[in-house]
């Protein structure tokens, strides 16, 4: 038998713990490493940070460089942050030692929107290093943007594609949590919008553009609106109490243009806890073409649950695939894959 | 600007007139030749075929050899069978002449399934020719396999998975329907399964063997059940009626064991017309894992309309694959790229 893959973790917060969780479970992936900037959680060992839920001690380091060259890892899982100009350096770090890297940071499921220099840049490093690099998680990464994507696989003609996504934010950390706005009074959501401290969801213009990109239109502009949910009675949550009037989420909404036709329409009002006020969650996508799809996944697909999921599987597409930068267009389907991946070869017909 | 890609069309039966349609909606594509083993179609123009839908003029040929030579494709769509032992012959003549076959014999889904030496003889000559083969379509190909796998790429743990497919037959032709014992007596329908005039959907073992391989699951056993559809009422179809009592479709279900558990199980009613009798028509897929995934999408995928559009829109993938016989699961998730495909060159990240 092969050795196994040997993976590291880039953060231990919410979704670094996930994804620690799940590939314990996998056989042929062996977690090596543990990284943390955050100084309060250095030299922990994962089985204290997990409950003792982990089967091996491996202890938080904070220098990657020296992690890398102590583990040797195959490939990166990184859940540190948002932003491509956050995940750059680390990830240039990585590519350099070789190894592949899976981020959940929501810009890098298309890094080229926002931050296109550093995207060519990464591309090149990893074409010359012979190493991938992909971005993914539940949203942007799935739910509104490969999922419409295997849709329109069948259709003949699109004129619009509407989706929502009601979701539930208790699955996610306190930096997600803030960033919504979750807590404040409408006031300070206003205040927060204008400082950037409440920003909503982070992946709008990610998913419509691989969305555009997938289908071989050109979108104009992108117009995005949020406003507060306010809690109409108080939602207690573990650690998280939300007064009546105050804000449980942001429905955050965008429009993609094109030739000032509306043709992608993103509705996403993410709340915590939606069952206390009676809010069903879902997943909804409409698609008017030639022929019509109306795609409904009610509950939701959890996003905690669902983010780790794609991170963890998509780490033998990642050994499969050819080097670069790459976007969840460029790799096969998403599968979990139940197991050994050592077994895992070739997938041919 | 590049050339346009070079197609040609097997079948000019329902499915490949569909097909036809399409290409002539597609920049960059270009219908050079279709065959068609049907003396009575031989040397008709498809524009005749097609009630001048069609915008060029192409005879109809029955030497493929010939037509290969004269029209030097670079893809062919296959729409002339169901089972590899019926498409290999051609399909191996096209890799011969170096041309990408995007087949819709259902069995070609995963030919290893039901012949694995044909399968095996096939993809030995696509690499050595550097042409791909491929099998594709709503069902299998798409509803009961791709669309599933897809959805296990956020799961942790899958313990069972049920998925309905409630259809409308009536886009298909005759062939299509005489296989469900569309408009027999149910003893007509009963002596045609023994005989194997009347077989249901071809394609359950397929559709479960290609999720066992995407989720690393070994299928102990797959057990099939017929049942015809009768119509209570009389369907009165464009050259076809249903009288009450007769048989309106095909209700076919499938359940795959493994370690003596039903991991799979399939449900799927064909039948012609099903609203006539307020029959409502839908997709189900639920997923019994760590998250549970329900999703419906109401009113199915037409199949028609969504073979078609898978055969159409593989063509740029296919050619961006590697080569060899390939399946669904080893190319990048299909897409309606809806713009001139000669632009479309990579797309990477």
């Amino acid at each position: 038998m092969p050795e196994n893959i040997r993976v590291v973790v880039l953060g231990a917060g919410h979704m670094g713990r996930s994804m620690i969780k799940l590939l314990q479970q996998k056989a042929g992936l062996a977690l090596v490493g543990v990284y943390d900037h955050c100084a309060a959680r250095v030299g922990l060992d994962v089985r204290v940070l997990l409950g003792h839920e982990a089967a091996v001690g491996v202890q938080i380091s904070n220098d990657l460089s020296a992690l890398i060259q102590q583990t040797a890892p195959h490939v990166a899982l990184q859940a540190t942050c948002s932003r491509v100009v956050e995940a750059a350096p680390d990830i240039v770090t990585l590519l350099r030692h070789r190894v592949h890297v899976i981020s959940i940071a929501e810009e890098m499921v298309y890094p080229a929107c926002q931050s296109p220099g550093l995207a060519a840049a990464m591309h090149q490093l990893a074409m010359a290093q012979h190493v991938t690099v992909v971005g993914t998680g539940i949203n942007p990464g799935f739910v509104l943007d490969l999922l419409i994507i295997a849709l329109t696989g069948v259709c003949w003609q699109i004129r619009t594609i509407t989706a929502r996504r009601i979701n539930d934010l208790a699955p996610y950390g306190p930096t997600v949590l803030q960033s919504q706005g979750v807590g404040l009074t409408p006031e300070a959501f206003h205040t927060g919008l204008v400082d950037g401290t409440v920003v909503g969801h982070i992946g709008f213009p990610e998913s419509m553009h691989l969305i555009a990109k997938a289908l071989g239109w050109t979108l104009d502009r992108i117009e995005q609106h949020r406003t507060p949910i306010l809690a109409q009675h108080q939602r207690d949550l573990p650690g998280l109490t939300i007064f009546p009037g105050h804000v449980a989420g942001c429905l955050h909404t965008a429009v993609a243009y094109r030739q000032e036709v509306p043709v992608l329409t993103f509705i996403h009002p993410q709340q915590v806890a939606p069952h206390l006020e009676d809010i069903a969650t879902g997943d909804y996508i409409d698609i008017d073409g030639e022929p019509n799809i109306h795609l409904a996944i009610r509950p939701e697909i959890p996003g905690g649950l669902g983010t780790a999921g794609l991170a963890v599987n998509l780490i033998p597409l990642v050994l499969q695939t050819g080097p670069g930068l790459k976007s969840m267009l460029d790799l096969p389907v998403p599968a979990a894959y139940l197991g050994d991946i050592r077994r895992l070869r070739h997938r041919q017909g």
